[in-house]
């Protein structure tokens, strides 16, 4: 038997999330049928975590074993050609005995997309959260650093999971602002296609998106929709900069703001 | 009586089209709809060009006259907040007595995108072309000059279009690489996520996406679609840069490439 490592991208919308379910069409139905068509076995994969509907991902990770002696570069190419078009086996590699996708994860990424255009994107409906208030990102950025660290972030999940310990590990919080998340978009639905434009004032438009990325070492149920959720209040002007300090410390999820919806989440990489 | 223009962006993946059909679900009916709910009129639009079915726009013009006093802000405050999270007005303005968003178009721009990169980027699936094999962009670009001027298009455009003329002025073919077309997308599916990519010489990745802005003072049917369609055959090493030219002077379908799909496509501009 050989351990394989897949890396994955999805576009989560047309999925009722990751784990299997009957009568769904889900992400882990989909990759495993394409396996039993590659392979020919029955194969079941783990993923480093299930996203749920409407969450994207980058860079999920999923292990599995197989008897076949595929080459992985070989494996990735016959996947490709039998996966729907909204996802895609972006690396596959051998891993060493026992490599399990959950069991090993040290550290996770994950990017939240605000947009905060007046005007909606049409083409970030399915991949941003609109707010039709401008957010204050550095208000948000420095906001957000009272939950960096090592905490109990039991104030930040949300019910339906069951946890030894709500205690996480936030390695960083980067809040930025751009054209399009991190830059232009070819098809930028506002401003002129992608150029910067100007505002009233005159000065270059700094972008209408914002991104949220958070690194941990593991992620409570909902967690960084409900840290975003939060901040955006911050950012709206409706609490000070303080306030994500005292939710924390409340280790009560009634202290927190909503919980921001799925469609903005995307999981950008696991480290092992 | 009042003119008004508005300008639309819309992702033309769910809908037949622009032009309305019996049983089709349209932009244009979505738009009808959508004024007759906020004007209380029976109101027919015109569009500068009708888009077909899966062609986005940035920047599509309609015209219409309408008996409301609504201030024009108020206008497209209003229908965005009825029209369909894929369509949106991004300006709405009064327009002079008898302007006619078809019989006014003295300039039109639209934006090909087209993605290379060697694993499809699975969010732009319905924004781009993807092609496997890597394209040539400058050889692209040196062959696309020989259709910048005024000429006999006859050989650029597909059956059902009936006009009285097939010459059109081409002011401009603007060919260019980047991430994400214009420039970094905040989840590309490919890469790190935004961050620029080193290859595996260690250069600086120039980017999975190339774009052809292609400016007329008119297009024929499809006429961008297979111009891209034609280029492409010479950005894979099929044919030579010196192709396109002889395809012109043919002035017969049959000698031209084939045409590119339309999820690529985008209006990006009409000038008046």
């Amino acid at each position: 038997m050989r351990s394989v490592k897949l890396t994955l991208a999805y576009d989560g919308t047309n999925y009722s999330g990751w784990q299997t379910q009957p009568d769904r069409v889900t992400l882990q139905q989909t990759l495993e049928r394409a396996l039993r068509h590659v392979v020919g076995e029955d194969i079941r994969v783990v993923a480093s975590g299930r996203t749920d509907a409407g969450v994207h991902a980058l860079g999920q990770v999923v292990s599995f074993q197989t008897d076949s002696r595929l080459e992985p570069e070989i494996l990735q190419k016959a996947l490709n050609s039998e996966l729907p078009h909204d996802m895609a086996v972006i690396e596959a590699a051998l891993a060493p005995a026992g490599f399990h996708a959950i069991a090993g994860a040290r550290r996770k990424r994950y990017r939240y997309v605000l947009d905060d255009g007046a005007i909606r994107d049409v083409f970030q409906r399915d991949y941003a959260w609109h707010r039709y208030c401008r957010l204050d990102e550095k208000s948000m950025r420095r906001a957000a650093q009272a939950l960096v660290g090592t905490h109990d972030f039991a104030s930040f999940q949300t019910a339906g999971s069951e946890r030894q310990t709500t205690v996480r590990t936030v390695f960083e919080i980067v809040v930025a602002r751009g054209q399009g998340g991190a830059a232009g978009l070819p098809y930028r639905s506002r401003g002129t296609g992608g150029l910067a434009t100007r505002g009233a004032a005159g000065e270059l438009d700094a972008g209408d998106f914002i991104t949220v990325d958070i690194e941990a070492d593991g992620f409570l149920y909902n967690m960084v929709r409900v840290i975003v959720g939060t901040l955006v209040e911050v950012g709206q002007g409706k609490r000070d900069e303080a306030w994500p300090a005292l939710v924390l410390e409340a280790r009560n999820r009634q202290a927190a703001g909503r919980t921001a919806p799925a469609q903005g989440l995307f999981l950008v990489r696991v480290e092992y």
